[in-house]
């Protein structure tokens, strides 16, 4: 290896320390508190560096959180399909608690889900789109693998809806079940907005049964 | 009536006026080009009042378009439920349609239905989250009666499911189905991508009759 290439390897090498820990900042605040919140600043702070120092390792907040929610979906899928695998008898009901426990345990990918098209996709770049999508197609027909072997009596295009629908209504709920402290407060002093308070992994356990049911009668 | 009394109902009636044309300008800017770019300062520019004359009729941007969610349910809910009673044969299939073609055909409102746990009740006074909250309970509860009628097997929780996952998915899909011109040529040129692509009404069509089937089954 001549010092060049030496040097760019360290370079290269130390860039991805840098990220890993910008990430790795970002991750610890998002989960305390939601990303809602935190600026680009507030991840520099957690990591001691400058906000312009940031933007050599990423282009926005948008990114950062972008990229978390790329790695939420590897670490959630893997999670998932590890479960799926285990399963003694993969019956609907049991799919569908697999899928609804696994994403309520993650309330930081659930937000991350529902931010993403809202949100994180708008402040990228189209490469920063284009390598996010790849990564969220390629887990999605992944799982889908996995749920068309236990549940053959499923299409491909049955599993890609369970999987958009599991994501779409955890990210949804996820955010309804998580408003604040004085609206949860204001939702548990008035009787007539107990119905208002979401239980999500209950409901997105119900919802998936009987959508896996429908789809294999 | 006396002087007063006649005084405070006129200028109760100009200030409905007034909110009313807020609304009205906020709406279709909204429709036009989606929510989340749009100020105060916009609004105020399309009914010719300075946005600190706007802050006597509304708190923030988020109320106005909190405001236009509620709206939004009870038009929805009034469209929803004569489309259901005037169903020849109220199928599975033929519920879940209607559910899925009067969402898709109101872009706006599934804007907001994605934006309103998310952003907008985080923005706006208790007082507003309570108003919002109390219609779209009475519009859930007014739905679900009519599902329920058209569909005795479900029960009165299935039916509420039912709304929640409807109008979950639709907010979510919506938000995938419109990234923005650069975004969408970005899915159109990278057949990789093709998958990333989202037909809201035809999906939230099958999950729906999917859910339907299973909890009648």
């Amino acid at each position: 290896m001549t010092v060049p290439d030496f040097q760019r390897a360290r370079s290269a090498a130390a860039k991805q320390l840098r990220e890993s820990t910008i990430l790795a900042a970002a991750r610890t605040l998002g989960a305390e508190q939601g990303i809602r919140q935190i600026t680009l600043t507030d991840i520099g702070e957690a990591v001691g560096m400058h906000k312009s120092a940031m933007l050599r390792y990423f282009e926005t907040r948008e990114e950062i959180f972008l990229r978390l929610t790329a790695d939420g979906w590897r670490e959630w899928s893997t999670a998932l399909r590890a479960r799926l695998e285990e399963l003694a008898a993969p019956t609907p009901p049991a799919v569908a608690g697999v899928f609804a426990s696994t994403l309520a345990a993650r309330g930081l990918f659930c937000d991350l889900l529902a931010q993403a098209p809202l949100n994180l996709e708008r402040h990228v770049s189209l490469d920063a789109v284009r390598a996010f999508k790849l990564v969220t197609l390629a887990e999605v027909d992944a799982i889908a693998a996995v749920v068309q072997r236990l549940l053959p009596g499923l299409t491909e295009r049955d599993c890609v809806d369970l999987i958009a629908a599991a994501t779409a209504v955890s990210g949804a709920f996820w955010q309804m079940a998580t408003p604040g402290p004085e609206v949860a407060t204001l939702y548990r002093s008035d009787p007539r907005l107990a119905h208002a308070v979401v239980d999500v992994e209950p409901r997105v356990a119900r919802l998936l049964v009987a959508m896996l049911e429908g789809m294999l009668a």
